[in-house]
This record gives structure tokens, sequence and C-alpha cells, in this order.
């Protein structure tokens, strides 16, 4: 069955707020198994809004419109709604009561407007809403289906849980199933390069690249009558992406993050961890903290932005600073073995750098990092050129140490080998 | 003049990722005065990107895409506008060029699929992509414009930035010029309260509110003719602003930051700085690292995650941590006094709290944060609550620190009071 997401609110097309329930709606429904080829987004405006149901019906057995329900006179989804489905309002005497005992409840005054939120189209399947007054509500007719829901976020979602998901659930059999394949430290294109035939050739399932900061997910998805035989479907396909990128894939669990990865490495061989650093200056140890439970094997963190910190904290080289400069392979390596003996952590990691947009010489660009990692005194360092704004070079060395540290750890305990 | 927006992407149908370019480019085409009536999202499909296109294109004078412009066979966005542009794709040497040279620069291997990205529609205006390979188009034919920008947000904001925006600006003339009064340490519904006297009769300049994190920023805008009418009549609205939030207001520039005013704040002074943090775990570093030109000021970090670390690196007591409890008062001050003896810092800011999930009590609960901070031997402490998830708790405890930090300079160098 064909979905398709239309929010209704002057604020989104202002951009005042971001569209965070379509992309709650659209996830809920790729789980459902719907299809949803097409989302949109019209004002609080009787005209438009008409249209773009009319489109949207035409091409999708379901509509959900979101926003609108509210008590004020531009809300006006329900009542364009009713219009297009040709279904009188009524008073509905059960959401009437509702509304009055919600302002009951909270010894707020309910003004006449409110009743207004009580007028369903009739013959509608009302939804109760468990944390506002607007009703949700399902309009059928003609094998078409308008699912109408409030705006508020912790109104619509409660309600999708608890009232839509099951309708929706009885309507078709069939499922989606998707498993997602993580890989750090390997380009976007590259990735693809290596996908290209099965992405040519595919049907059920399919894989999809998705480029993030440092990564790349590969996506693979699968439709079949139930979970199970999604599953079948899913697995023969992440085994061969399992041999196309081995140790390079750092996770296939949909909640696994690269920080989380790494500190269950760190946990795994329960080993300490700290972290020296210069350009990224403390978001190394923000994303690690990220984690709850890193307490077990955090020891410390140092923010060596000057090169006189450098010195005084972990006791890098005057010699080698005046030498080699601030941001060289060997100021990384003396951070890392440095804060190793500071701190004693079994693991330590450096990042030195020039971030810009300032700073930067022809031997020495903007965009040029060191990054040391030590694992129990054995020290690599290496050499990173990225490009982009002062931010994207601090987030892209992030990514770049925790996909070193992991490698260095695997390294460490095991003959494993990277393609990258 | 109308604007559309169209973004591409499977990724946003499924819920994936959240349509934040649709947010940003309705602000910015917003703040241009122009009119947005519809936004669109369509998938990686060359025929329904057609019809949404076309459909788009026939209700707007502009249409902005956004997405579909990588390097693989499923990006499709630039085929399909030049298609319905009749346009002929052709290689763009210069582009060509500048993409071999990001392969270049960062020592990476470009592969054929790369090349896809230089082909560009004959005629089409082309925008360098700072941050990326695929470049940005501009389609002008028979009085509409198509406006095609790559998807991801750290590539998509600089182009528009620096392109499309100046390019927008001469469309029409007239123009539309907003100043933004940023206000810290006060919460939307305080400030909204305080202003809307002058929202209810605004008409021009307008007055608008947007909530982020920690701060509120009032945008005051006006149409005129020109600049300096403009700037006229948006004038004596700041004025008011600023007699109504006095010392709360921590800027009116547009590109001033609130780590940007608080290393200002410490380069005005003369003042040095040194941070010591728990529970945002090097986050407040990061945030004023994020200043290029910090340097002169940064002395040192801490992450001081666990007790060891808070006794050993900063001389919290013992005794305190026992009798307190890591997240109090007690251990904030002696965190922001510690690391003062520590690295003879001008400034130092501490910060220790519940970020939560786990780890709260009924007399601790999770948000409890306290943030230290001590200009040159005098010591402020304050304690938070916080709500929200593990990393909204930390965020806001960043930003609650800055302005911690920005209050007790103005407070120790002049008789400067705040209404929050």
């Amino acid at each position: 069955m064909v979905v398709e997401l239309v929010c209704v609110g002057t604020e989104i097309l202002l951009g005042n707020i971001v569209n965070t329930n379509a992309a709650y709606l659209a996830e809920q429904c790729a789980g459902l198994g719907l299809s949803c080829y097409y989302q949109s987004v019209v004002g609080d405006n009787a005209e438009r809004l008409k249209g773009t149901l009319a489109t949207a019906l035409g091409r999708a057995d379901i509509v959900i419109l979101s926003g609108g329900l509210g008590p004020t006179t531009d809300d006006l989804t329900k009542e364009t709604a009713a219009a297009v489905m040709e279904m009188p309002l009524v008073m509905d005497e059960h959401s009437l009561e509702r509304i009055e005992e919600f302002f009951r409840t909270r010894h707020l005054e309910m003004t006449d407007n409110n009743k207004k939120q009580a007028l369903v189209p009739q013959g509608a399947i009302v939804l109760d809403n468990a944390n506002g007054t607007a009703p949700g509500l399902i309009l059928e007719k003609g094998g078409k289906r308008i699912i109408l829901l409030p705006g508020p976020p912790n109104e619509l979602c409660p309600m999708f849980e608890n009232s839509v998901r099951p309708y929706l659930e009885k309507l078709e059999p069939g499922i989606i199933y998707s498993k997602t394949v993580k890989i750090c430290g390997m380009g976007e294109s590259k990735v693809a390069t290596l996908v290209q035939d099965l992405i040519d050739s595919q049907t059920n399932p399919t894989v999809a690249p998705y480029a993030k900061m440092g990564e790349v997910h590969l996506r693979v998805t699968a439709r079949a009558q139930d979970e199970k035989e999604a599953k079948q479907l899913v697995k023969p396909m992440v085994k061969e992406l399992k041999n196309r990128f081995g140790a390079d894939i750092y996770t296939t669990e949909e909640n696994v993050t690269l920080e989380r990865a790494v500190v269950d490495l760190l946990l795994a061989n329960e080993l300490t961890v700290s972290t020296i650093e210069s350009c990224t200056g403390g978001m190394l140890a923000a994303r690690l903290i990220n984690i709850p439970g890193v307490s077990e094997v955090f020891k410390s963190g140092y923010i060596t932005y000057s090169n006189k910190a450098k010195r005084k904290v972990v006791g890098v080289k005057k010699s080698s600073l005046h030498k080699y400069g601030a941001v060289s392979e060997q100021v990384a390596r003396e951070m890392a073995t440095g804060s190793a003996m500071v701190t004693k952590a079994d693991v330590t990691v450096s990042v030195t750098g020039i971030a810009g947009p300032d700073g930067g010489s022809t031997e020495k660009p903007v965009g040029l990092v060191y990054i040391g990692c030590c694992v129990k005194g054995k020290t690599t360092v290496r050499e990173y050129h990225f490009t982009g704004s002062r931010a994207k070079i601090r987030e892209s060395s992030v990514s770049a140490a925790l996909t070193l540290m992991r490698r260095c750890i695997l390294e460490y305990y095991s003959e494993t080998t990277f393609r990258s």
C-alpha cells in the first residue's frame, strides 16, 4: 500500500520549526512496509491544502495529515479533509466530554473555540488524544483513507503508537525490514564502487549507501510477508558485505555509533583511555562521553591548545616543538606517549592539526592533522588532509581519531587487516 | 516572488534523516522576502522527481532543489532538472579541475563516477562547492529558475550564504533587512512576555522570537526600498529592545555567537581561561575553541569525568567528594578554584552534573548541574535543573556555562546588572 505524508503549518514553511513529524511518520510507515513516494508541507490555507490533499489522494491509498487541528480559526485541516471526503461535521459527545475533562483536571477555563475541536466528520474513527485536546481522526471512503493527527510531537507520537499503528498493521500483512552495515575510515565513492554491482542487480533486498561524517552506512532493506522471511532475505546480503568490507565494518547494529563501538572495544579488553587534544579542543572526549557508562574506561582528558600546555601537561619536548612544529608527526607521538606516562591509561589518543581559517602555510596547509594512538606502549601516528570549514575539519578529525583508536586496538589484539 | 522547495532523497522518505535543509532554506527565503507556499520531498526516482519539479515550476518563480547531486547512479537530480529545462549536459572544465584538486589535496583516489559531478546543464551558472565535490547550479529559462544545491548541510549552507543569497537579493528590488538581538540566560516564554506588546502592534519592522539552545534571538525585520531606509526602520526597535533587555543581550551582530562574545570579553580584558569539565566532557572547551584566535586566551582544559581525576588533576578534596558528592556546589567550587591554582588562568569554569540517563536519585535527579566560575579569585557557583536527553542536558550545561562566564566577567569589571 502507498502512503503519503502532508504536514500542515505556516511555521514549517517559514522555517521556524524543523519538520520532525515527517521524519517520525516516515520511519514508522517504512517500518510497517508502506511505500512512501512523496512528502509535502503546505500552510494553513484552505485552497492550497485542498489541492495538496486531492493530489495526494490521487496517488496514494492513505494520506496522513499532521497539524492544523488546533482551536483557532486558522486551523482548518479537519474542515478541509471533511469537505474533500464529503463528510459533514457533527459533534462527537465522547470527545467533548474528554476535552471538558482535560480542562477540568488542569483547572483551566475552557473557551468556546475548544468545542470546535470535538466536531468530527460523520462516520470517522475518533482517536483519543492522551496529551492534548484535538482528537485524531481516520476517514475512510471509496478505498481511500485520510488520517488526521495533531501537530505537537508529544501528542502525535503517542497517538500514532497507540492507535494508528495497530490500525495500519491490520490493513496489510507484509513488512519491511532493514539492517545497516556501518563502515568507518573509507570514502563514499570508494564504498559505492565496491558495491556498484550489488546495487545494479538489486531487487529484494536493496542496498543503499548513505554518507555520514567520516562514515558510510549501507542500508540493506527487504520486503516480505513476515519478519522471519525478511530477515532471511537480508542475511546473505549482509554476509556478502561483511566479506567485502571486513574489519572496516564497525557494526551492523542500528543503535551502535562509532563512539559506542570504540567504548565497547575498550570495555571488552578492559582498557582505560585518555585523550589529549589540540585543534579538536575537547570534541573527541565529548563524543566518547556521549556514551553512558564511559566512566568505567575514561581516565581523563586534556586540552592542550597552546605549546606551553603541550609541554607542561604531557611533557612534549621544547626541542620537538621548535624543530618540527606543534602540528607534526613527532609532536602527535609525544602527546600520545606523554599522556600515557601522566595518566597511566592503556590507550591514549592525541590530535594536533591546523583547523583554520588562519595558521596554514604552503608546507602545512589548513586541514593538515596528525593523530596519534598509543596502545600499551605501541604508538601509531597518521597524517590526514581534511577540507572544509574549521568546524568540518575538527569533526573530521574526531571521526578519524575514533577510527584510528578502533583500528589500533584491533591490531594490537589480533591479526585484523583493513582495506582502507 | 514565489519560491518552492523540493528536497530529494530516499533517506528523507524513509525517515532516516530529519529534513533540516528544508527548515534552513525556508528560513533563509522568508528572510529574503520570498513567499513559499509549498515544500515537497521526493525520492531518487527520475519520473516522480520530474513530475514534482514540473508542478513546482508551474506555481513558483524559483524552485530550489536540494540533494541527489552525489557521484552515484541513484543521484539524478541534475539530469532531471536539465531534462525539464531542455538544457543538455556538458563537461565544465573548471568544476572538473576543482574536483580533481579536491581529491589531490586529500591524497584520495578520484573515481570515474566523480567526473560525472563536473557535468553541468549548458548555460547554467556554476556555484563552487567549498566543502565537497558537487557544484551547485542555477538554471534560468523562460522567466523560471531552478537552483540545485548539494544535500549535505555543511555543503548546502555555505553555498547558500556565499552564492545563492547574493543571487536572490539581486532578483527583486526593494530589500529586506534584519537585525538579530541575541539574549542569553532567559527562557523563551519570559522573553516573549516582555515583547508581546511589540509583537501585537507590529507592522514594519516586525519582531519575531526564535528559541535556540540556551538563548533566545529576537529578529527585527524591515522591508524598504533601500538598505538605508530599512536600517532607519530597524534602529529604533533595536534601541527599544536594548532598553528592555539590557546586559542580557550579548550581541546584535549576525556572526557573533555566544562563545565568540565570551572570547571577545576575555580578549578585551586580557584574561586567560581554563576549563574543567565533568559531565560535559570537553564540550565547553570545544565550543570556545570553535573561535579562531582563541589560542591567545585559552590556557588548558581538563576533563575530569571520574572522582579520581577530579582529585588528582585539580585537587578536589577527597572529603568534599565523600561528604557532598561529585555533583555538588562544593565540588564545582573546588574544581574552579583548583584549576585556577593549577593553570594560573584568570578565569576558570567548572561543570559537574548528572547527564543521565542513569545515575539520578531523588535528592539529585538527572539534569542537576552545578557550574562554577572563578574570576581572579572571586568564585560564583550556580545550580541548574535541565531536562531532556543526555545530549540536551550536556548542551544546556555548556550554554549555561558560557552565560555564567560572561556574567561573572562583566560583574567583576563593572556594575552591570542582569534581569534574569
